[in-house]
Formats: C-alpha cells, sequence, structure tokens
C-alpha cells in the first residue's frame, strides 16, 4: 500500500493518464482524496477525466479508483440489521418503479435491503420523487434508523447521505459540465462507489438497453455490467447484472404518484406484466445472492409483500392509507387508425412527462407528484381507430402544449402486431 | 460568418471535438470568447483543450481557432513604421541570445523589426530578461512609441502588451496546470495568434529540435513550422520556418548580462561560429520576406549593425556605455581527461544556469542579471587534461551545488572528434 500522505503532482498524475499509460495506486488515492478536499483544482480533475474518457482504465486501476472514491467518505455497517443485507440498483429508464415493488418483495423473502436511492434529473424518474408523492414519507434517515427498520421491516429506500463517496457528489457534478459523463469507467464507478458504501453484502444491477435508456446500445450496456459486476466483486459485494429492454416504457403509469400507485397493484398480485416480469426476475436474482429460498411471486399473492410495503411507509413516517392525488386536467392522445401498436418511443414519452413538470432539468427543481401519464395501449396491443392510446395528467395547463410536441411521433401503428421482444436480454456474472 | 452573438453550449462544444467531429467556425468564436471574458468556466476550457489534443483540429479549424485567439484582443497597426515588417520567433534554446542580434542586424538593412518578447520559464532564457540586464532599459511600450522607434530606429525588443490574443494568455496558464501543454496545434496557435495580432507582415519562425529545446524529435518539430507557417499564410502573414539544432547550447554564454555580451560580439563583427550562423542565415530569410537585397554579414562587419543597436537600446532607455556586471563568484568545471568534446548537454546546462539564478520557477520569480556560465570548450574542440570546459559565474554560493549537481553527466570527453553536425537542420516555407 502506498502511503496516502505521499505527495504527487497533480499534473504528472494527468500526463501518466493522457499519455496512456497506468495510474498508480498512491497517484489515485492522492488524487481523488486532494480533489474531495478542495485542494486539486476543478479545471485538474476534468483534464484527468477527459483522459480517462479517452484512454479508459484497466481492472485493477479501476478497483483502486473506485476504493478511493468509498475511501474519501464513510462505508456503512449494516450488520446490525441481522439479515443478509442485498440491493438492486437500475441505471434508470422510463416507468422505472421496480424498486417500488421489488424492495418490500425481497424484504418479505427474509432479506434486508437497504436501497439508498437517488432523485431524477432528465427524463427518467427518481425513485425518491416518486416515494415522496405519499403523505408524510420522508427520505432522510440516519445511519441508526436505516439499521434499525432494515433489523424489524426488512426493506428501507431512502436517500444516500452526504457522506458515502463525497468524492463522487463533486466528479459527478464536474463530469455533467464537461462532457465526461458518457466514459464507462467512469459511469461504473460513480455507481458501484456508492453501493459499495452503502455496505451492502450483494447487489443486483437492472442495466437498462433501448432508446428510452441511458445507452441504447447493447454492446455498450453489456461493457457497462461486466466492469460493475467486477468492480462488486473486488470490493467483496456479490453482483450480478441483468441486462433489461428499454424501448417502451415499463409498465403502464409514467409519473411520481401514478407509478406508485402501479408498483402497489404489482405487491397486490395484479399490475402490468413487463413490471411483473422485471420485478420478479430481479428479485430472484437478489435472493439468489442473499442465499434465501424463497418464491417472491408467493408474497406478491399472499399479502406479504404489500404487508411489508406498508409497514416500510410508515416506518418513514408515509400515510399508507392515503388515496394518491392525479392531477385532474386530463389529455387523451387517440389512435389515427386501426391495427396495432408497433412502437411506443419511451424516451418521447419520458421527455413528455418530464415537461408535464413531473421530473427536474435541474438538481435544485421541485417535481410535480401529480403530474403523469398512462399508456393505455403498448406495442403489441390492438387497437381502434379513435381508441386512446395515451393518456395525460397536469396541473398546470401550460405545460401541456410542450409535452404534446414531445409525443410528436412517439407511437405508430400498423396492420400487424411486432414481433414479440424479449425484456430480459442477458445475465452477467462474475 | 456565424454572428458572434448566436449563443452555443460548453458542453456541446466539448463532445464535439471529443467525439472527433470538427468545431464549427461559430462554436469556435463563442467559446474562446466567453472563456477570456470568465462566462465558460476553467474546467470546461481544460476538458476542451484535453480534447483537441487527443483529437487534434484540421487545418482550417485551426485558422479560425487562431483568429479567434487573435479577435480577442486587439491587433496592431505598424504601418507609421514606414518601412516593410518583419519578425522572428524562437521556440527556445539555451544561450538563444539570436534576437538581441538579429533584431538590430535585419534593422540595419532596411526592416523594421517589432519583436514582441516574453520572459524565460523553465531551463530556457527569456530575451526580456536577457535585455533587462542592460541598466535603465524597459521592455514595457506602448503601441505609439513602438512605431516611432520602428520608424526612427527599426529595431524595438519590448514586451508583449496584456491587450494582444488575451485568450492566449488565459489558456497558456492553463494549458500549464492541465496537463495540455504538449499539442502542436495548440502550441502553434499560441504562438501565431501573438505574433499575428503583433501586426508584423513577415515572420521567420525558428523551431529549435534536439535535447535542450522544447521538442527532441524532428518529425514533431517540422509538424509543428509546417503548421506554423500554415497559420501565418492564412491570416496574411508571410511566414517561413528554419529547423535549428538545439542539442548543445548556442554560442559559449548561457545567462543573461553574458549573452548581452555575446551578441554585442557577433554585432561588432565577431562571436563563435555557430550563433553567427544561425544569426546569419535568420537575418537572409527575413530580408528575404521584407524585399530587401542587402547582406546581413555586411552591417555586421561595416559597425551599421552594432550603432542600430546602441540606437535601440539607448530608445529604451538602456545605457548603451554600460559595462554589464557578471557575478564574481567563479567555479570551473575541467575535463577529467585529454580527448575531444563528443557531447555537451544543452538541457543541462540550461537547468544548471537556471539553478544559478538566471531563470525563474514561477513568473512571479525575479532573475538574476549577473548569473550565467560559459561553455570554454564546446563539442570538436580538443581538451587536455584539467582544461576547463565550463565556468559558472553565481553571487550566492548557496546555489552552486545543484548547479553543479545538474551538470553531472553534462558533457563527455572521447578520444576522436564526434562527426559535424548541421546546425540548420530544414526550411519550411509555404
Amino acid at each position: 500500500m502506498t502511503d496516502v500522505h505521499e505527495v504527487f503532482d497533480a499534473v504528472d498524475v494527468i500526463r501518466t493518464k493522457r499519455d496512456g499509460r497506468t495510474l498508480t495506486d498512491g497517484q489515485i488515492r492522492w488524487f481523488l482524496t486532494e480533489y474531495t478536499a478542495g485542494r486539486v483544482a476543478d479545471e485538474q480533475a476534468a483534464a484527468l477525466l477527459m483522459a480517462i474518457l479517452w484512454r479508459g482504465m484497466d481492472p485493477r486501476e479501476l478497483d483502486q479508483w473506485t476504493a478511493a472514491m468509498i475511501a474519501t467518505g464513510e462505508r456503512l455497517d449494516l450488520s446490525g440489521a441481522g439479515r443478509p443485507t442485498v440491493d438492486k440498483h437500475s441505471t434508470g429508464g422510463v416507468g422505472d418503479k421496480v424498486s417500488l415493488a421489488l424492495v418490500p418483495l425481497v424484504a418479505a423473502c427474509g432479506a434486508a435491503v437497504p436501497q439508498l436511492s437517488g432523485r431524477g434529473l432528465g427524463h427518467t424518474g427518481g425513485t425518491l420523487d416518486k416515494m415522496e408523492a405519499i403523505p408524510g414519507w420522508r427520505a432522510r434517515l440516519d445511519a441508526d434508523e436505516m439499521v434499525r427498520i432494515l433489523r424489524t421491516v426488512g426493506g428501507v429506500i431512502c436517500a444516500a447521505g452526504p457522506g458515502l463517496a463525497p468524492a463522487d457528489r463533486k466528479l459527478y457534478a464536474l463530469r455533467d459540465v464537461t462532457g465526461t459523463v458518457e466514459s464507462i469507467p467512469l459511469i461504473a464507478s460513480s455507481i458501484m462507489s456508492k453501493k459499495i458504501a452503502e455496505g451492502t453484502d450483494a447487489l443486483v444491477l437492472d442495466v437498462k438497453v433501448g432508446g428510452g435508456a441511458f445507452m441504447s446500445d447493447v454492446g455498450q450496456a453489456r461493457l457497462l455490467a461486466e466492469t460493475m459486476v467486477s468492480l462488486g466483486h473486488a470490493a467483496g459485494v456479490r453482483t450480478t447484472a441483468l441486462l433489461t429492454a428499454m424501448d417502451t416504457p415499463l409498465g403502464r403509469a409514467v409519473g411520481n404518484a401514478v407509478e406508485v400507485t402501479e408498483a402497489e397493484e404489482v405487491l397486490a398480485g395484479g399490475g402490468p406484466a413487463d413490471l411483473v416480469e422485471v420485478t420478479l426476475a430481479l428479485a430472484r436474482e437478489m435472493l439468489a445472492l442473499a442465499g434465501i429460498d424463497a418464491d417472491p411471486d408467493t408474497v406478491r399473492h399472499d399479502g406479504r409483500g404489500l404487508r411489508t410495503w406498508r409497514a416500510m411507509v410508515a416506518a418513514q413516517g408515509g400515510d399508507v392509507a392515503a388515496t394518491l392525488p392525479v392531477a385532474s386536467l386530463r389529455h387523451v392522445v387517440r389512435s389515427p387508425s386501426t391495427g396495432f401498436v408497433t412502437r411506443l418511443d419511451a424516451r418521447a414519452v419520458g421527455v413528455a412527462v418530464w415537461r408535464l413538470g413531473a421530473g427536474r432539468a435541474r438538481k435544485e427543481d421541485t417535481v410535480s407528484t401529480t403530474a403523469g401519464l398512462w399508456c393505455h395501449a403498448k406495442p403489441g396491443d390492438a387497437v381502434e381507430n379513435g381508441q386512446p392510446v395515451l393518456e395525460l395528467a397536469v396541473d398546470d395547463p401550460s405545460r401541456l402544449p410542450d409535452a404534446l410536441a414531445a409525443l410528436d411521433g412517439a407511437f405508430t401503428i400498423g396492420p400487424e402486431p411486432p414481433a414479440p421482444v424479449p425484456l430480459i436480454l442477458d445475465r452477467i456474472t462474475a
């Protein structure tokens, strides 16, 4: 181990990567420690990030980079939960309310699920924004509260505190303004540093692929998944990834309150087939990694999943009995012909719902809990001329024109149903 | 022409270059204007510079980049000089006092030489630092004074004011701390933006190649020369480049006062052969570009060159009659054997003189005018065992050990003289 107090020169570190050489452990730890402390300048970190985007990082270098990001903060100790811990992370999709049903289902099977989550930015929603549609529910817990709820209820969805991988907070903001987001090592280390620091024993990654996802290329998504699985194992976290399709919204509801309601339908044994399929596939992976032999579909039908959900919500101050209000102004988009929906573009739907007010353009924006959209018909569904395909709900009518503009050309009606496409595209293990 | 008020997004500009695409004229002008005005952040400029170092710039893009750098400031009008204007720029070497003799020689032949110069940083000296060894001489002139001296005397060596290509001042400082110095388009645009803004009609570039120069690879140096010649012509400045060797110090004196004295020897018809050869070769190129049919060697021998030098110095307040003091503490490095000097390392000598106090590590450092070094023997010279090879002059004896350490292994004595090597390696024209 290099002494963390060894002094390096920022320009030397940048040049090393710029010239295609491998950063030493000492260089990595020094740079990230000093940058997080404000002693290496943003412009130097920006140059290094661009050099990493260009040259990449080899697996050992990336393990060190991720470990050094974690070492800038604390790593939670979840041993007090008294159950095997397992979490899930999704790279983000449209209508992706999977966590809301998944966490209580897996918890009801006996695992502890410590889901530290984020807010949405851009066209994909954030789990915390959805949960905050529940009156009284609070995202922020301290570590003791979190462990107590994990022990008693089994599942927690809450905000990641500022003490976890603070280097990532700074680097993420910097990448956003310097055109250095699209780098697999930087994406992988950003996600995995927070998940490893969260203290989970095991992790299932839902890497979304398609027009509505961050990555539309399956090869790139597979590489990201492999990189993250490898990083997890190097840090002692058993990790598996599923590649799942994100060309069309998941389920039928897109927004905040409307997605909570749909997740509750899944927990009550119903819900749209695609959402159920992805949720159960991820739940089975999580339970396998946690070493728990239980069927998540059983707890979905026998009421235990819903009971755990209600206990989770109540433990964080949420009103489990509340009916969640949805915006009363409605606008219906109808099929222009009779036939089959052959395409419903996830990104267009995501942008429309964002413009309705359900998402944010900047971190400091507030979101509307009541705005949303329902997909009344999805690819493969037969529709009559004039039948509703999409229904929008919004409180502020001035937002409607821009949202509708995003939906221009968002779906296609054809004479034949499209060939069925798989939802689960691949499975990546160590 | 794109409207300069058109608004672009800094991240889009960075991504364009990052992905290997060509920046538009509008993007370039917007980015450099906003960066110079402080409305684009240093971290964004750093990311763009690293992307440029990675991806390069095509010739048209680089012409625009350079023009946009110039457009952030003023371009001098030297028409009041009443003579053809021609300047020289050197990429920097050890013992490179060429400008001090060259400017008055070419001016004495009838041209106006508007040499806006810089200070030294690192192991190569700066022309202004050398001139400031002359008591009373001042580097700063306003544009009117400069034109008046060009008209009456013909030659000016002075500091480039802050109004010339201010983008370069910011970018240069940023490149220094972000590992983005070593990019041919960035080096070429930095040099040429200032030289074009200075208003000269013609320019000769002395691109130094070898261990004591910024570039040791002749292929890279040729590419830099070609790039700069092309940039000059695109901006309407007739430009030629010579590639000259910089493996061993030029002349025998290295420092500030000692180099002024050696330049005066050249102007008086003497001086070391290598220094005279490079000075005359550059003078002939300058006169050819200025359309002046005169022999610079004649004015070196008939006293006109020295007269012009004295008039130049006096016009800027310098005491032309002063004897320049040299530090009195001397240390001689002697040959350990009898034979021929086969190698005398320019970089080692440059570093030694820098450590004696003649150069600066940071912009704000002051330099010693009196510290210096003489090469009593140079490659090809026969030496006896114990004969002086190098002589160091320093006021502060505490500086001597570090300087001597730099000279460890700096020269080699062999049984045969080395094969002669050419000083002028190549000539690049449009």
